[in-house]
């Protein structure tokens, strides 16, 4: 493999001085690109899109040829290790993914295995390899998973949800067979992202796009332990470098300091925490990732900038912050506003690492 | 007007003693219950319902008749406002509220007035005044309105959303408009609740159920603040009794110490926060309504009768809580569990307001 060019991301990562805030975007690769959407109609459908390396790893680099950005993230979607746990995926047009067979019954919680991941899961693992090649050491690539709590709650609703009714039933009503679905997925993801760190991922991130749909005492009981199993039984290096990891719970910003305990290097944050507070909070015992409105990208190139600008004034001076928004990409972003945010960040974060 | 024979709602919103933990429900007068959809369906319409003061009496006594709550709330729709605006609400059966006119035109924002009340809004404060009646003091009558970013976040949308795309356009490339709307309508709220509280409103509550998808500083520049004004130009004082005011903003717990300092007696809570957390940071400055997740009530009468112990207990001794849910009543929730539920706070909550 060749060697790093941009290490900015690792450092930041691992709080280690850098001379400016990196940069990356949650669904950076995504429908906001003309590029992409010429992929995905090429590939015929999202799912085929994520089951060709050749493609994934095709989309994946697109935002890299655009935008300074500093690390690359494999393209693929959560649900594919559901997937790989005979629940079979598929995406309704229109509608967001769907599982033809959700988890209900007692016996099949039962019958439900961690897959092998160079198995069922082997057209990831072939991405991450394919990507890893094709980036030639430019920047980093991030691996990734969904939380189990997260991908729990997709394979008991069988699809996305506002209230999330049938996890609740399954967590108040039977928690024995909800901690059961948690332990064989938490397996499944420990067992999945080990493969990508081994076949090239240079940090990996673990989104619990859901677990701030819980009370205090749920997460607590759901969802976070889960990640810590996962953040404990990580491959930890690989070739020499320590392969950092980051945690992001959506809606999570109240229990912060118990995230930010959960044996990750770096915590995801969303908007509606100021990240300066956030950084306090921390009191330097992660690095944190985040945070802006990503729907400020909607809106014009200077308040962009002037946003941009409040986040790196907000986190203030010195490493462990790595610029992302507070939520995935929206379709509807103007190309040239992330433009925009990537060189105002560039540019405007220089002066938060000089030595004082 | 009749004596009020059960003031413990009052008493708690004041922190005065109480002998028990009062409770109401959001959404008590709602579709869960067979009864409301009885009358729902003679009315023709959910904005028939809305627009009777009779048949708005008659749901809003029906929670009363079967449960011991502590309180009754106006049956109404945030939206009321806007439409008295000239927006044109309607409901478009399974899809939710809309108007025909959102506000997105300079012209038509700078044209938008507060409508008044006795015209408009004149079937809402009809029906305050009959449900007070219809009450005959046995339990204190809840007056509400949506906060001034909500409402808002309506008009302009035109409908619910999930990003606010439009909004957020409009806050952070024309923050001038956007402000003059929550001007105009705060205006409007403020008249809005004085009508309610003349008309026999003992308490009022002001929903701020979008808030929590701002960032810290953009809900605390366009949200939080119009609230306040509410606060302070609010009648606080009628028929010799003070008419305490609760504050709501889902997701807002991230910023509850500034919330608890915007001027209401009480801050409704959302269930992702611990309510015992949350009452060691207001030190004892406001009371604290809520907040068990409404979901919880989907499932077996013996977690809820658990989860209902395990919020009194986060609380814990002395007065201050009004028991609530952290969000309104799903409409398939079994109306036997609103019954155990309502039983359990009353039964449970005796030892936590004993003298020690």
């Amino acid at each position: 493999m060749s060697a790093l060019k941009n290490d900015t991301f690792l450092r930041a990562l691992m709080r280690q001085p850098t001379e400016y805030t990196p940069t990356w975007l949650m669904r950076q690769a995504g429908r906001y690109l003309p590029e992409y959407c010429a992929t995905r109609a090429r590939a015929g459908s999202f799912l085929n899109l994520c089951k060709s390396p050749t493609l994934a790893t095709e989309v994946t680099l697109q935002p890299l040829a655009r935008y300074n950005l500093d690390a690359a993230i494999l393209f693929s979607d959560i649900l594919t290790v559901p997937d790989a746990m005979g629940l079979g995926l598929y995406f309704a047009e229109g509608e967001g993914p769907k599982f033809e067979r959700p988890l209900r019954e007692e016996w099949a919680i039962r019958n439900l295995q961690a897959p092998n991941p160079h198995d069922h899961l082997r057209y990831v693992i072939d991405a991450v390899a394919e990507i890893r090649r094709a980036l030639d050491g430019s920047v980093p690539l991030i691996g990734f998973s969904g939380s189990p709590f997260t991908l729990s709650c997709y394979m008991i609703e069988g699809q996305g949800s506002d209230s999330y009714t049938e996890v609740k039933k399954m967590m108040y009503g039977r928690p024995d067979l909800m901690h059961h679905i948690l332990e064989v997925t938490t397996r499944a993801v420990i067992d999945y992202l080990n493969a990508q760190i081994e076949a090239g991922a240079q940090a990996v991130m673990v989104f619990d796009s859901w677990g701030g749909m819980l009370s205090q005492a749920a997460y607590l009981e759901f969802s976070l332990p889960y990640m810590a199993r996962i953040m404990a039984e990580l491959t930890r290096e690989r070739d020499g470098h320590v392969v950092p990891r980051i945690v992001f719970t959506k809606g999570g910003g109240l229990w912060l300091e118990k995230i930010a305990a959960c044996g990750a290097d770096a915590v995801g944050l969303d908007w509606t925490i100021d990240i300066g507070d956030a950084r306090r909070r921390v009191e330097g015992k992660v690095a944190l990732q985040g945070n802006m409105d990503p729907n400020i990208l909607l809106t014009t190139p200077e308040a962009v900038a002037k946003e941009a600008e409040a986040v790196l004034t907000s986190y203030g001076h010195g490493t462990g912050h790595i610029f992302n928004l507070g939520h995935g990409i929206s379709q509807f972003t103007p190309p040239e506003n992330v433009s925009v945010l990537v060189e105002t960040v560039r540019e405007k974060s220089r002066a938060f690492h000089q030595a004082i």
